[in-house]
């Protein structure tokens, strides 16, 4: 996932006040309204969340698909394997037997790493011909040949801005620690991924010719962990790379024995022409309205390394487990429940975009969207872009959901892809437990081994009790 | 740990609905009595709820002590490690400078695992020789050399009684597998414990000459998981192993292609004497009532493969870093908090007596004990065995513990060791996310590198905020 807003209440803090002050209103609203579940009712969708949740946790299908969609290897968007991927998930999702499945055309951009990047330092004592674990940044331009300059080494901007003059010919090292002490780690991402986005145009304004940034990650090994970047037009480009987290401390220190060493950069990567590709679409037609539609969805592509497991594989594995969930428990959703494996999310929000054209201007109406981008880690709960009556009904559906470990229904982002819709009732971000997540995101790290088999699961069966009771209650 | 009594509400279903009950009595209770904590108090102690969070994550003591602890190996009690371990926490809680540091003498069981035990197939076309990776449960007798004996597989004991006069000079397989259709792990550990510690007892009945069972995991691996299993002294004893994941189904399936196989086992183990060991004991004294004391703890020993990361050397660590953050932190409790790493729960429960013996008989009050044993993931909740007006009490403090993201206090069971203790008024068990518990619990999976260093440090903080709740404000 891209940078995502963190909503003020998405917060430790805020998760019980919001979900204390819905309880309230809850409670008084009884002495107004009868409750919108009948207890009958209630019993009937709890037997069948319990069996959802069983069906997940047994038999593990998208697990196992993640391990075939992990097997093609990264997809970034344009390339090779995004092809194969697209092809796999479409047969995929015909051969489990949804009714339509189709692609949708979506230009993207080509952005090609090339061949590997390095970094070596020189001019260090103990650090003499050190090669640093690094990864250019997504959408960076290649240093067209070697870079071989001085290092200026600042904490973040402010430092940057008193120490600008020391810039000129220099690679900007910014050497800002994602922050352990945030309980939520999207709030440590938040925090330092601004150096990643614009860092590069914040040093050439100074005259720097290229940038380093310490891994925006959680985890204190030597793997760099990349993303998107960007550049402006009125500015001249410059290269720009993560280094791991074990790799920024050593450059760190080499620059503290000799401020005066020297990195030699070597960035081969280009943004080729933009080119076709495809969101992957399932459905299973609603059986009362049709023309009501409920999405659930990741983004399909990912980052070139690792094989983007977590994020968004992983995801894209419980979407279309979902339908194939409803399928195999002879559920028929009232509305139409559709899978949507977004293309472009990393690099441009390209496929957002197209479905978001597409469902604004259909004549069907989509009351419903669930986005899962944060990992699939043990389920948490569920943060909703909506009006507070949405969120205090859906709060009502917690006593079903919690069947699998949904504890919470608060307001907050929902998703960078479904977002984009406008005119929907709710959207909706699936969040699960964010402690591990930084480890793996945008890195080698993010692989099959990285995904525990029943966590996924069971936010699969987390999303799909959701979606299936927007299905059945709309919204 | 070990068996674990699952409370009924402790199970998904039960969690929100003990929630709205409790949040039922607490706004009621706002018409009979003013809040028990003023708002004032309660931004204090969230102040010092975010300090604790904070250091915890960002300073990692634990997970580094963690780190040295695993280093040492496993500590079986009674074994060579156990003492060093038991030194090494000793010389660190007086390095801490905790007030008082003690050990408390307690004669403990010594079972030895001998020569690595060892299991082969033969008689079978597909699978002649291969050997099975098994492990000698806890407790279990040596075979006296080997035994070769044809296998009776049953799912279970109603299989076992149904086919009970094929038994006789067989080894006994019981293939019950962990079920993965539970949400919470620990039903499926609950439900599948029996054949560990009571298999070998059935099986003796019918003229069984051994015991093998499916390892107890959620983990599809070849890594056996041991544990306890008992015998009565009316009965022969019939050595017990268990084996992995994959070889009991390998096992299952070379005995369909020939029932009449055979396996060759050996199991070295032994009972020594009971010998002399110790629980460690580390506290602070309290500044306005020392005679009252909120113990923290967990089991020291662990099973002798692995290094008992999980179980429960992070609970250990994590016991002993709440004493460490109340100093670094300048926190003064008015309660003496007191941290009790108890010796020998996985085959005895020595330790634990031996403190309730203490305890029971001292002249001090002990107020609370809180338990950590179900490994150090992601904080959930606490559950907690006290009458249901002490839990409402406690629930009013969950806007104060969210802040290490506990999201539920529940009436439930508490942990093996403190549960000895008579006359406390509240014995608390902490309850982490419980995914992956079993893929680890009791077997070569239960390393340092299966702990992460946020999941087990926001445990730490948990515990530590409600240890300090319930030093300031008694129970």
């Amino acid at each position: 996932m891209k940078n995502l807003k963190i909503e003020n209440n998405f917060t430790p803090g805020g998760i019980l006040k919001n979900k204390l002050s819905i309880l309230f209103i809850i409670l008084f609203s009884f002495h107004i309204s009868a409750q919108q579940i009948p207890k009958e009712k209630e019993e009937i969708y709890k037997e069948v969340a319990e069996k959802i949740v069983a069906s997940a946790l047994k038999e593990n299908k998208g697990y196992e698909w993640l391990r075939e969609l992990c097997e093609i290897g990264p997809r970034l968007s344009g390339s090779e394997n995004s092809y194969r991927a697209i092809e796999w998930a479409e047969k995929k999702m015909k051969s489990l037997g949804f009714d339509t499945v189709w692609l949708q055309e979506v230009m993207v951009p080509y952005w090609v790493r090339g061949e590997k990047e390095t970094a070596f330092i020189t001019g260090s004592e103990k650090y003499e011909g050190k090669e640093l674990n690094i990864l250019a940044l997504g959408g960076s331009i290649s240093s067209d040949g070697e870079i071989e300059a001085e290092v200026l080494e600042v904490y973040d901007y402010d430092e940057l801005e008193k120490r600008k003059d020391e810039a000129e010919g220099k690679i900007v090292f910014y050497n800002y620690p994602f922050k352990q002490e945030f309980v939520n780690t999207f709030r440590g991402y938040g925090d330092a991924v601004k150096f990643r986005s614009t860092g590069a145009i914040e040093a050439v304004k100074h005259g720097a010719v290229g940038v380093i940034i310490r891994s925006v990650t959680s985890k204190k090994d030597t793997v760099p962990h990349t993303g998107s970047m960007r550049y402006v037009d009125s500015l001249p480009k410059i290269p720009a790379v993560a280094a791991g987290y074990v790799d920024s401390d050593i450059l760190s220190e080499a620059l503290k024995e000799n401020p005066d060493l020297k990195v030699k950069l070597k960035v081969n990567s280009q943004t080729l022409p933009d080119t076709l590709s495809y969101n992957v679409i399932g459905e299973i037609k609603g059986s009362e309205f049709p023309n009501e539609v409920v999405v659930v969805g990741g983004h399909f592509d990912s980052w070139d390394v690792g094989c983007g497991a977590h994020d968004d594989g992983s995801p894209c594995m419980q979407a279309m487990e979902v339908l194939d969930l409803f399928n195999r428990l002879n559920i028929k959703p009232k509305r139409t429940v559709r899978c949507v494996l977004f293309i472009n999310e990393e690099n441009g929000i390209r496929g957002g975009y197209a479905y978001a054209d597409y469902a604004d201007s259909a004549s069907e109406k989509h009351v419903a969207a669930i986005e899962s981008d944060r990992g699939a880690f043990t389920p948490e709960g569920f943060t909703v872009d909506s009006d507070s009556i949405t969120i205090a009904k859906m709060n009502e559906w917690l006593p079903i959901l919690e069947k699998a470990e949904i504890l919470y229904i608060i307001k907050g982002g929902s998703g960078v892809d479904i977002s984009r819709m406008k005119n929907v009732k709710a959207l909706i971000g699936y969040a699960p437990d964010n402690q591990r997540y930084f480890d793996f995101h945008h890195s080698a790290n993010d692989v099959f081994e990285a995904v525990h088999p029943r966590e996924m699961e069971l936010g699969t069966a987390a999303i799909a009790i959701l979606a299936y009771l927007i299905s059945e209650e709309g919204i």
